[in-house]
């Protein structure tokens, strides 16, 4: 079926049930950022395959709501499709709600599928549309008319032992009931995959770069039940999950356990990780209470254990980033090297780690003006040769069974211009202030977000993304609720998170530049004016100093920019042979 | 009538009502920050005379809720009065709330003269008691029992002409009209003073240290009417009034005109600065809109006229400070000097100046260990002399025809410790940081916030209060909506704003530092990253520099030192006498 003809299909529908407009939104029941194949509703629909975005079809239109990362991308992939690109002004607004409150009749009826709206998306369309007393209805027509739809991943999963997680599952349960007494819940659901796989301590392979499995959580102060293809568990895992406090149901159970809360009791949902549809299911005459799940902010704060094997993980992940620099050095001018194989020949010395599972996201492998888009993801169409020339910027991590990594290195790769110099110069200003930041207790993101840009604000630049996000532990590169950036978000950083610390200078058909370094947050001092904190650097590999201007630098800032490097080539050099020892003293000699 | 005999009369009252609890506030029907005699009903009732607090008395108990700049005055001032002092925890929040839900029985009557509660705090309490059934009822328990109450201030108003502000009256009322267009109001109700007087170019003496007139306005797209008393004015005053689009109606025509908006007509008021009477007056068909007022934005971007007559005042309140430091420096150990009788001394010099009226607010004249407390206000039992050794901190400020001054020095009086030279010299950093803060536009208060605290934090140190606040145009000190302190407030930093600088650091029994300076925003370049933002210094006065420990400062820090001194030099001294100008020299000089 052409998308043209998917498309009179799904009108045919909508037509049948007076339906004016249909929303797809990129999502999946749990809200997840990477949507396993049975969900990517949009590439079916339209061809579009970009990672955000949301298709609106009414009957005499259809259109691509996405943002400016996409609208190359989109352009091309939506010729002849039946779509047109709608140009988002703001990433991940809902900006087609505006538009159908205004293109649409008084009353009119607009449908989608609620399992794909949070709660609070679908709370504000609802609140939005019935100021024109329109109606949303609860719709597939996806289903109907996708032929062989992929089923949902059935890869199996596996649970952490508790030495390695450093907290049992029966703990995070505890921990979860006594925020649950606080807020007076009875009940509490969890859809969100990080979310799960952390209260017990299980990993999976059902989406691409989160380790995470497809499953819902009900808990109550006497049972915790796990909903979840029962098939990816061994009968040993069962018995283990089982012996920790969790019982286990099938993954659709949760669909007839929310419907039967018993009346009177009150259930705590997140709204912004649970979708619309379910918590339509429960009942009136339950209570439901919205927050940020109380595991989000456990998950955030890393205990000893994590926090070990996660600089086990920096290690083997920077030996690899390491061999990667060699490799990159001497073959630049002897073999073709483009950005697909230079992320290739990353991710093989990243393999060749212990224990390493795959990468943390889609490696940004940015040659010259490539790196000047800061979410470039390399194509075949796309992929540019590496010169002896400018600058290379790579981000990218790896998932390790003890830890996630996310590192970003820009490297000159021969001869380089004075503005760029320069604007390296600035973002490792940048960056190391932002590392060796010293903060009272209580100290938000946005805060260590201006200290980051201070630097190239006093030279009248600044970049368009955020400064930091927090990471996981063999989880989501991506998680809340800490974020380092410009917006109010008023979550302190505690002690024990882990954050990205990645400002960076972008010139656009010219050359990006952001350096990224993972930070812990730890305590440096308590005096008579509070606790103060600050962050040990847990990213541990070189970053290139051929190009710094040093007269830019503070001598705090050359200071810590040694320090680190002795750090880095005390810690790596242990694993690895002799040449690369030898390299890699010379990458990490200190500068003055 | 002593205060317990005022507190047996007040519940005599409550008894007969049935009411469990009677909540007295600091504040009067424009919830201002400086009350008319009228209106100071804690000290009527209590005998605490502190700026900030609220009173609440049940049958069996009568406190004093108020924070800890207040602890000392209020636990002396309330011996023998019947009331306790309750400390609170955060300053201004409504503390007691939670008390009285915990204290009263379920559904228990509870009173307070609406007219002192503001909409947000009157929805609050409404709201908190309702969860157990309680009821708020409307009570002035106060002026049955207080004889010869003040009555309402009668000072003559006068007119600002548009030469003077830069903006007529015609045009003010324009712009507020047309923001009324995009929300849809059709009526804007006035309550707060200094929005007022900005509006209607008008000011005042009715308060101490702001320069308003009690007063409502109430608009339309039609009409504009300013509630006042008449005698204010003089029949030229309301004229020319009138020849602007103002109609002007007695003071306490505002409750018939609020009743009477006609049915289907809906009102803008904000939440913040109108009392809760006032809004409940307003009849249940007419809808209300709350936001801020529209005024308060405009206020606070200062045109060309106001931003250049306040450069007088700097100029002018330039010259009275040197003279003030002269003088210490030439008397100290010579005379007798107290905090009470260098403040009077400050005053004197101020008062010389053309057009000065009065302090902009009650001057905090601290020496030595005064200084530790941000707040002080020297009295004549704490009134300390001034020695030959450490710090004096005088933070003060000016009210002129042409514009309002605050700025603060802290000046060493002879020998200082090792401790107070640092100290000093990390405020100084931070201070300059702040002034010399260049960032893009849509930047908030709480990122030069962080900005100027980092110096201070790069230490460990920290200070309890904001670093600056909005300031008004021969208006109010203390002026929204933008605010620099660490609280997530997503007000941009808009060119022509008008702000304070002013780290600090406090160390108890010691010593307390603060230096302040206020700044315009202004545009510093434009470039393919964005409009980036900076301040100029509109104070003009010397900071010591004889303290100051040179090597904790960067150069960029020496240079924008230096350069300030020049410029102060240079605008300062064509005012000055031949040996007053000798002095500004030496104090002038440049560091290295």
């Amino acid at each position: 079926m052409t998308y043209q003809e998917k498309l009179s299909e799904i009108r045919k529908q909508m037509k049948a049930d007076n339906v004016e407009a249909y929303i797809i939104p990129s999502a999946d029941p749990h809200i997840s950022e990477y949507l396993p194949k049975h969900y990517k509703c949009i590439p079916f629909a339209s061809g579009f395959t970009g990672s955000a975005g949301t298709l609106v079809i009414t009957h005499d239109f259809a259109g691509v709501w996405t943002d400016s990362r996409y609208f190359e991308q989109a352009a091309e992939q939506l010729q002849g499709s039946g779509f047109e690109l709608v140009k988002q002004k703001v990433q991940h607004a809902p900006e087609y709600i505006q538009w159908l409150a205004e293109k649409l009749e008084k009353g009119a009826a607009i449908a989608t599928d609620e399992k794909l709206l949070s709660i609070l998306l679908g709370d504000l369309l609802t609140q939005q549309l019935s100021l024109k007393d329109m109606v949303l209805l609860n719709k597939d027509y996806l289903s109907p008319i996708w032929e062989n739809r992929p089923s949902l991943p059935a890869e199996p999963a596996f649970l952490l032992a508790e030495e390695h997680t450093g907290k049992s599952v029966a703990a995070k349960l505890a921990a979860v009931r006594e925020a649950l007494t606080k807020y007076r819940a009875d009940y509490h659901l969890i859809s969100s995959l990080d979310d799960i796989a952390w209260l017990f301590n299980i990993r999976g392979k059902d989406v691409s770069y989160n380790p995470v499995v497809l499953s819902f959580a009900l808990i109550n102060q006497d049972h915790a039940t796990l909903f979840i293809d029962t098939d990816k568990l061994s009968e040993e895992e069962k018995v283990t999950l089982l012996k920790s406090g969790t019982e286990i149901l099938p993954y659709e159970d949760i669909e007839h356990a929310l419907a039967h809360i018993p009346a009177g009791n009150s259930i705590f949902i997140d709204p912004k990780r649970n979708c619309y549809a379910y918590a339509k299911l429960v009942p009136a005459s339950v209570k439901i209470i919205k927050d940020t799940n109380p595991s989000t902010n456990f998950k955030a704060v890393k205990n000893e254990i994590e926090l070990g094997n996660t600089r086990k993980a920096m290690l083997n992940d920077g030996v690899a980033i390491t061999r990667f620099l060699i490799w990159l050095q001497e073959n630049i001018g002897v073999i073709k090297i483009t950005e697909l194989s230079a992320a290739a020949q990353l991710r093989k010395f990243r393999t060749e780690q212990e224990g390493f599972v795959g990468d943390s996201f889609n490696t940004i492998s940015a040659y010259k003006a490539h790196g000047a888009l800061p979410h470039y993801a390399a194509s075949a169409e796309s992929d540019a040769e590496i010169l002896a020339e400018s600058l290379f910027l790579v981000d990218s991590g790896g998932q390790y069974l003890y830890g996630t990594t996310d590192i970003t290195r820009t490297i000159p790769m021969g001869t380089t211009t004075e503005q760029e110099q320069t604007d390296y110069t600035l973002v490792l200003k940048g960056m190391i202030d932002g590392c060796k930041a010293k903060f009272p207790k209580g100290t938000c993101g946005y805060q260590i977000d201006a200290i980051t840009r201070k630097p190239l604000w006093d030279y009248a630049i600044n970049y368009g993304h955020g400064t930091g996000h927090g990471v996981g532990f063999f989880l989501n590169v991506h998680e809340g609720p800490q974020v380092f950036n410009p917006t109010n978000t008023p979550v302190p950083i505690e002690q024990g998170m882990i954050t990205s610390i990645e400002p960076g200078v972008y010139r656009p058909g010219r050359h990006g530049i952001r350096i990224e370094n993972l930070v812990q947050t730890v305590t440096l001092e308590v005096n008579e004016f509070n606790e103060f904190y600050g962050f040990e650097t847990l990213t541990i590999a070189p970053i290139d100093t051929t190009i710094v201007k040093t007269a830019l630098l503070e001598k705090s800032q050359i200071d810590w920019l040694n320090n680190y490097h002795a750090a880095v080539f005390e810690q790596l050099s242990p694993l690895l042979g002799a040449e690369e020892r030898n390299w890699l003293e010379e990458a990490t000699k200190a500068i003055s």
